[in-house]
Protein backbone atom coordinates (compact mmCIF):
# COMPACT_ATOMS: atom_id res chain seq x y z
CA UNK A 1 0.00 0.00 0.00
CA UNK A 2 1.74 3.25 -1.02
CA UNK A 3 0.62 5.82 1.72
CA UNK A 4 0.39 9.63 0.63
CA UNK A 5 0.93 12.54 2.66
CA UNK A 6 -2.07 14.66 1.02
CA UNK A 7 0.22 17.50 1.87
CA UNK A 8 2.99 16.70 -0.38
CA UNK A 9 0.74 16.78 -3.00
CA UNK A 10 1.03 19.71 -5.52
CA UNK A 11 -2.06 21.46 -5.64
CA UNK A 12 -3.76 21.70 -8.97
CA UNK A 13 -2.58 24.77 -10.93
CA UNK A 14 -5.73 26.70 -12.42
CA UNK A 15 -5.75 29.62 -14.93
CA UNK A 16 -5.41 32.72 -13.12
CA UNK A 17 -9.03 33.57 -14.25
CA UNK A 18 -10.25 30.77 -12.59
CA UNK A 19 -8.29 30.75 -9.17
CA UNK A 20 -8.96 33.82 -7.99
CA UNK A 21 -12.15 33.99 -6.07
CA UNK A 22 -15.13 36.27 -7.24
CA UNK A 23 -16.33 38.94 -5.15
CA UNK A 24 -17.64 37.61 -2.06
CA UNK A 25 -21.36 38.15 -2.16
CA UNK A 26 -21.90 39.14 1.04
CA UNK A 27 -19.98 42.33 -0.25
CA UNK A 28 -21.31 42.11 -3.95
CA UNK A 29 -24.94 41.94 -2.92
CA UNK A 30 -25.06 45.50 -0.44
CA UNK A 31 -22.87 47.24 -3.06
CA UNK A 32 -24.59 49.99 -5.05
CA UNK A 33 -23.28 50.86 -8.28
CA UNK A 34 -23.80 53.98 -10.33
CA UNK A 35 -24.77 53.88 -14.09
CA UNK A 36 -21.44 52.71 -14.68
CA UNK A 37 -21.05 50.11 -12.52
CA UNK A 38 -18.93 52.24 -10.29
CA UNK A 39 -18.75 53.02 -6.51
CA UNK A 40 -16.71 55.62 -4.91
CA UNK A 41 -13.98 54.51 -2.36
CA UNK A 42 -12.22 57.48 -0.12
CA UNK A 43 -8.87 56.30 1.30
CA UNK A 44 -7.25 57.45 4.17
CA UNK A 45 -4.34 56.70 6.07
CA UNK A 46 -4.91 54.38 8.88
CA UNK A 47 -3.35 55.67 11.50
CA UNK A 48 -3.28 59.04 10.81
CA UNK A 49 -6.45 59.24 9.13
CA UNK A 50 -5.44 61.70 6.64
CA UNK A 51 -7.84 61.64 4.01
CA UNK A 52 -5.48 61.32 0.55
CA UNK A 53 -7.88 60.93 -2.29
CA UNK A 54 -10.99 60.20 -3.93
CA UNK A 55 -11.12 57.24 -6.03
CA UNK A 56 -13.73 55.29 -7.97
CA UNK A 57 -14.03 51.52 -8.22
CA UNK A 58 -15.40 48.56 -10.16
CA UNK A 59 -16.58 45.20 -8.71
CA UNK A 60 -13.38 43.83 -10.34
CA UNK A 61 -11.27 46.81 -9.04
CA UNK A 62 -12.63 45.86 -5.49
CA UNK A 63 -12.33 41.99 -5.99
CA UNK A 64 -8.55 42.21 -6.86
CA UNK A 65 -7.50 45.50 -3.84
CA UNK A 66 -9.14 42.20 -1.59
CA UNK A 67 -6.92 39.13 -3.52
CA UNK A 68 -3.89 41.57 -4.27
CA UNK A 69 -4.50 43.77 -0.75
CA UNK A 70 -2.88 46.89 -3.06
CA UNK A 71 -5.77 49.33 -3.97
CA UNK A 72 -6.83 49.15 -7.13
CA UNK A 73 -9.30 51.47 -8.52
CA UNK A 74 -11.50 51.68 -12.36
CA UNK A 75 -10.08 55.21 -14.23
CA UNK A 76 -12.75 56.88 -15.05
CA UNK A 77 -10.47 58.70 -17.55
CA UNK A 78 -8.71 55.89 -19.15
CA UNK A 79 -11.70 53.71 -18.99
CA UNK A 80 -9.23 50.45 -17.14
CA UNK A 81 -8.16 49.03 -13.98
CA UNK A 82 -6.02 50.91 -12.39
CA UNK A 83 -3.33 49.31 -9.80
CA UNK A 84 -2.39 52.60 -7.67
CA UNK A 85 1.39 53.22 -7.45
CA UNK A 86 1.67 51.15 -11.11
CA UNK A 87 4.18 53.42 -12.21
CA UNK A 88 4.97 55.78 -9.67
CA UNK A 89 5.80 53.50 -7.13
CA UNK A 90 3.27 54.95 -4.56
CA UNK A 91 1.04 51.98 -3.43
CA UNK A 92 -1.61 52.06 -1.23
CA UNK A 93 -1.31 48.30 1.30
CA UNK A 94 -4.90 47.62 2.25
CA UNK A 95 -5.41 47.63 6.30
CA UNK A 96 -8.95 47.64 6.16
CA UNK A 97 -12.29 48.55 4.49
CA UNK A 98 -15.68 49.44 5.05
CA UNK A 99 -19.13 50.28 3.40
CA UNK A 100 -21.16 53.01 3.87
CA UNK A 101 -24.64 52.27 5.18
CA UNK A 102 -26.45 52.77 1.82
CA UNK A 103 -23.72 50.63 0.54
CA UNK A 104 -22.45 53.28 -2.44
CA UNK A 105 -19.46 54.47 -0.54
CA UNK A 106 -16.37 52.51 0.49
CA UNK A 107 -14.03 53.70 3.54
CA UNK A 108 -10.32 52.11 2.68
CA UNK A 109 -7.61 52.58 5.21
CA UNK A 110 -4.00 52.26 3.66
CA UNK A 111 -0.58 52.57 4.33
CA UNK A 112 0.14 55.08 1.93
CA UNK A 113 3.99 54.88 0.11
CA UNK A 114 5.30 58.07 -0.35
CA UNK A 115 2.67 60.88 -1.78
CA UNK A 116 -1.41 59.73 -2.97
CA UNK A 117 -1.84 62.27 -5.11
CA UNK A 118 0.39 62.64 -9.22
CA UNK A 119 1.54 66.46 -8.07
CA UNK A 120 3.98 64.63 -5.43
CA UNK A 121 1.48 66.34 -2.02
CA UNK A 122 1.01 63.35 0.08
CA UNK A 123 -3.06 63.99 -0.29
CA UNK A 124 -5.12 65.06 -3.00
CA UNK A 125 -6.42 67.79 -1.18
CA UNK A 126 -3.50 69.47 0.06
CA UNK A 127 -3.25 71.85 -2.47
CA UNK A 128 -7.11 72.88 -2.58
CA UNK A 129 -8.17 74.15 1.29
CA UNK A 130 -9.86 77.42 0.39
CA UNK A 131 -9.85 79.34 3.79
CA UNK A 132 -13.67 80.07 5.38
CA UNK B 1 -25.48 120.98 5.87
CA UNK B 2 -26.89 118.03 7.00
CA UNK B 3 -24.06 115.32 8.23
CA UNK B 4 -24.34 111.48 8.02
CA UNK B 5 -22.53 108.98 9.38
CA UNK B 6 -22.77 106.58 6.79
CA UNK B 7 -22.82 103.76 9.55
CA UNK B 8 -26.50 104.72 10.63
CA UNK B 9 -27.96 104.54 7.49
CA UNK B 10 -29.87 101.34 7.60
CA UNK B 11 -28.73 99.13 4.45
CA UNK B 12 -31.26 98.36 1.27
CA UNK B 13 -32.66 95.05 1.71
CA UNK B 14 -32.57 92.69 -0.97
CA UNK B 15 -34.63 89.69 -1.80
CA UNK B 16 -32.50 86.85 -0.72
CA UNK B 17 -32.01 85.86 -4.26
CA UNK B 18 -30.14 89.10 -4.82
CA UNK B 19 -28.49 89.43 -1.50
CA UNK B 20 -26.69 86.16 -1.10
CA UNK B 21 -23.72 86.17 -2.77
CA UNK B 22 -22.92 83.36 -5.79
CA UNK B 23 -20.21 80.49 -5.74
CA UNK B 24 -16.89 82.32 -6.12
CA UNK B 25 -15.26 82.01 -9.16
CA UNK B 26 -12.22 80.89 -7.99
CA UNK B 27 -13.87 77.87 -6.53
CA UNK B 28 -16.69 77.35 -9.30
CA UNK B 29 -14.19 77.59 -12.27
CA UNK B 30 -12.06 74.66 -10.41
CA UNK B 31 -14.73 72.26 -9.86
CA UNK B 32 -15.41 69.34 -12.32
CA UNK B 33 -19.13 68.17 -12.20
CA UNK B 34 -20.60 65.00 -13.35
CA UNK B 35 -23.05 64.89 -15.83
CA UNK B 36 -26.06 65.25 -13.24
CA UNK B 37 -23.78 68.54 -11.81
CA UNK B 38 -22.85 66.82 -8.62
CA UNK B 39 -19.34 66.69 -7.24
CA UNK B 40 -18.68 64.29 -4.16
CA UNK B 41 -18.31 65.97 -0.60
CA UNK B 42 -16.57 63.67 2.00
CA UNK B 43 -17.21 65.00 5.83
CA UNK B 44 -14.48 64.39 8.11
CA UNK B 45 -15.07 65.18 12.09
CA UNK B 46 -12.25 67.97 12.00
CA UNK B 47 -10.88 66.91 15.29
CA UNK B 48 -11.08 63.37 15.57
CA UNK B 49 -10.35 63.22 11.24
CA UNK B 50 -12.92 60.18 11.45
CA UNK B 51 -14.85 60.19 8.15
CA UNK B 52 -18.37 60.27 8.68
CA UNK B 53 -19.86 59.97 5.19
CA UNK B 54 -20.22 60.47 1.43
CA UNK B 55 -22.78 62.93 0.25
CA UNK B 56 -22.73 64.84 -2.86
CA UNK B 57 -22.99 68.65 -3.76
CA UNK B 58 -24.37 70.95 -6.49
CA UNK B 59 -23.39 74.32 -7.10
CA UNK B 60 -26.21 75.47 -4.94
CA UNK B 61 -25.79 73.64 -1.80
CA UNK B 62 -21.80 74.00 -2.32
CA UNK B 63 -23.12 77.99 -2.04
CA UNK B 64 -25.44 77.51 0.74
CA UNK B 65 -22.80 75.44 2.94
CA UNK B 66 -20.41 78.83 2.49
CA UNK B 67 -22.90 80.95 2.81
CA UNK B 68 -24.38 79.42 6.28
CA UNK B 69 -21.80 77.03 7.14
CA UNK B 70 -24.27 74.20 7.64
CA UNK B 71 -23.47 71.36 5.87
CA UNK B 72 -26.24 70.91 2.79
CA UNK B 73 -25.93 68.49 0.48
CA UNK B 74 -27.96 67.48 -2.75
CA UNK B 75 -29.95 64.57 -2.36
CA UNK B 76 -29.82 61.93 -5.43
CA UNK B 77 -32.90 60.08 -4.03
CA UNK B 78 -35.17 62.80 -3.09
CA UNK B 79 -33.52 64.86 -5.91
CA UNK B 80 -33.33 68.28 -4.12
CA UNK B 81 -31.06 70.10 -1.80
CA UNK B 82 -30.95 68.82 1.91
CA UNK B 83 -29.83 70.46 5.02
CA UNK B 84 -27.66 67.96 6.82
CA UNK B 85 -29.44 67.85 10.20
CA UNK B 86 -32.74 69.36 9.22
CA UNK B 87 -34.97 67.24 10.66
CA UNK B 88 -32.94 64.95 12.80
CA UNK B 89 -30.80 68.32 14.48
CA UNK B 90 -27.89 66.63 13.46
CA UNK B 91 -26.33 69.45 11.77
CA UNK B 92 -22.55 69.61 10.67
CA UNK B 93 -21.26 73.07 11.36
CA UNK B 94 -18.67 73.91 8.79
CA UNK B 95 -14.79 74.11 10.00
CA UNK B 96 -12.72 73.90 6.38
CA UNK B 97 -12.87 72.80 2.69
CA UNK B 98 -10.71 71.49 0.12
CA UNK B 99 -10.73 70.95 -3.02
CA UNK B 100 -9.05 67.71 -4.68
CA UNK B 101 -6.46 68.36 -7.35
CA UNK B 102 -8.71 66.95 -10.48
CA UNK B 103 -11.84 69.20 -8.89
CA UNK B 104 -14.43 66.65 -8.42
CA UNK B 105 -14.47 66.48 -5.00
CA UNK B 106 -14.11 68.20 -1.62
CA UNK B 107 -12.93 67.53 1.71
CA UNK B 108 -15.16 68.87 4.34
CA UNK B 109 -14.23 69.31 7.86
CA UNK B 110 -17.45 69.42 10.33
CA UNK B 111 -18.46 69.66 13.73
CA UNK B 112 -21.15 66.78 13.76
CA UNK B 113 -23.76 67.18 16.39
CA UNK B 114 -24.68 63.41 17.57
CA UNK B 115 -24.28 60.99 14.99
CA UNK B 116 -24.06 61.04 11.15
CA UNK B 117 -26.09 58.50 10.23
CA UNK B 118 -29.57 58.00 9.40
CA UNK B 119 -29.22 54.60 11.69
CA UNK B 120 -27.99 56.35 14.57
CA UNK B 121 -24.38 55.51 14.14
CA UNK B 122 -21.61 58.55 14.50
CA UNK B 123 -20.32 57.94 11.09
CA UNK B 124 -22.00 55.81 8.17
CA UNK B 125 -19.56 53.22 7.71
CA UNK B 126 -19.35 51.90 11.52
CA UNK B 127 -21.27 48.96 10.90
CA UNK B 128 -20.05 47.99 7.53
CA UNK B 129 -16.26 47.20 8.51
CA UNK B 130 -15.22 44.04 6.73
CA UNK B 131 -12.73 42.28 8.25
CA UNK B 132 -9.85 41.24 6.30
Amino acid sequence: MLLVDSRQISPVVEPVSKSVPPLPAAIADKLKRDEHGLFAAIIQQHDTKDVLMLGWMNDEALRLTLLTRQVTFFSRSRQRLWVKGETSGHVQHLRSIALDCDGDALLVGVEQIDGACHTGDRSCFDAGKLFL
